[in-house]
């Protein structure tokens, strides 16, 4: 166990953590959780990430691992005997690792506009967030997950943002399911996982 | 031959297309070099990348492979006996892919306002520019690449932008120089590999 120890720096509603935490159950790692005030961060955190100063960070054995994707890798490849998140086929990897991309470029922005803007501007960001899961949807296709039979990573990178679905309808007043009805059975679907059901908080928490 | 046909979309300046150009031309595979006229993008462009309808796309076999860290890594997993272009210690991949996302979420747009801005923009820009490099020669310190002794997937992230280093002093008019004096010694060092020197363009043609 002593090596093997596991920290993660998160705060709660943080969909970037979701990612670590899910990965962490889907590979059944018991590690320490660390709930960090963002407006008064630890000095721990600064001093794990420097660069960026945010969370999540992931410290296996005193050393820190930052950005929530490259996490979600590198628990992969440490602890690569159980539940595989990525194909081992080299295409479907590059597949794997587009879609999560593309989430990470596309989906935090225009998210985060529909609650923090009105008017025109939220309306601009209701728009492009309801093409942006509708390609999404076009990804999944009529698969369960989008890797297919098997949650995986493109599954973790993107989860995390259907546990603020509920608020992104309620500011921005319009029906997720109405516009990307596949998008929304298949968050209901990966909620039935233990692994997120146990990472993600309840929608309708107040997520001030 | 006929189960490796390596096509890449590509555009001569372009920093990304470069990663790919080295990759390739590290681990010595031939492959067929298809400019793109930006201004009036292929068919085969707009069917191998419909998300994005950017270059570079490598397209292997037929199926496509686009945004260029994925493609670096997908050459690195599918060719991985020639020229090893990532650790194998998951922890220094994790840095490794750590310091390309940096780049990749830093660098390019300080640089490209370097020379579409002026007056204070273009003074923020290039202040930008400095704190990121300066950043970049910390994570470099005196090893003579970023992956220590080895070339590796950090250099080919960056080095595309040494390209640009005459472009960047000319319409800023600074020297890069002066201010990160490693970063441009790393550059020469890497232009000496005949995989770099031989993807990059000049420093002196017009990037127009």
């Amino acid at each position: 166990m002593a090596n093997n120890e596991v920290i993660l720096l998160d705060f709660w509603p943080s969909m970037f953590g979701m990612r670590l935490r899910i990965a962490l159950a889907e590979k059944e790692i018991s590690y320490e959780y660390r709930e960090e005030d963002l407006r008064n961060k630890s000095p721990l955190l600064l001093q794990m990430n420097p660069i960026h100063k945010k969370i999540p960070v992931l410290i296996h054995n005193g050393k820190p691992i930052c950005e929530s994707l490259i996490g979600v890798e590198y628990i992969e490849e440490v602890w690569k005997d159980k539940s595989p998140l990525l194909p081992s086929d080299p295409y479907d990897r590059a597949q794997a690792r587009f879609w999560a991309d593309y989430i990470d470029k596309k989906v935090y922005d225009s998210a985060r506009k529909i609650w923090s803007t009105k008017g025109e501007e939220q309306e601009a960001a209701k728009k492009d967030f309801i093409e942006i899961f509708k390609v999404l949807e076009g990804a999944l296709g009529d698969k369960p997950y989008f890797g297919g039979d098997n949650f995986g990573f493109v599954d973790i990178a993107l989860v995390g943002f259907y546990s603020w679905f509920y608020a992104y309808e309620t500011y921005g007043n319009f029906s997720i399911e109405a516009e990307c009805p596949k998008i929304v059975a298949w968050g209901k679907r990966c909620m039935q996982r233990d692994s997120v059901a146990k990472s993600l908080p309840d929608q309708h928490k107040d997520m001030g």
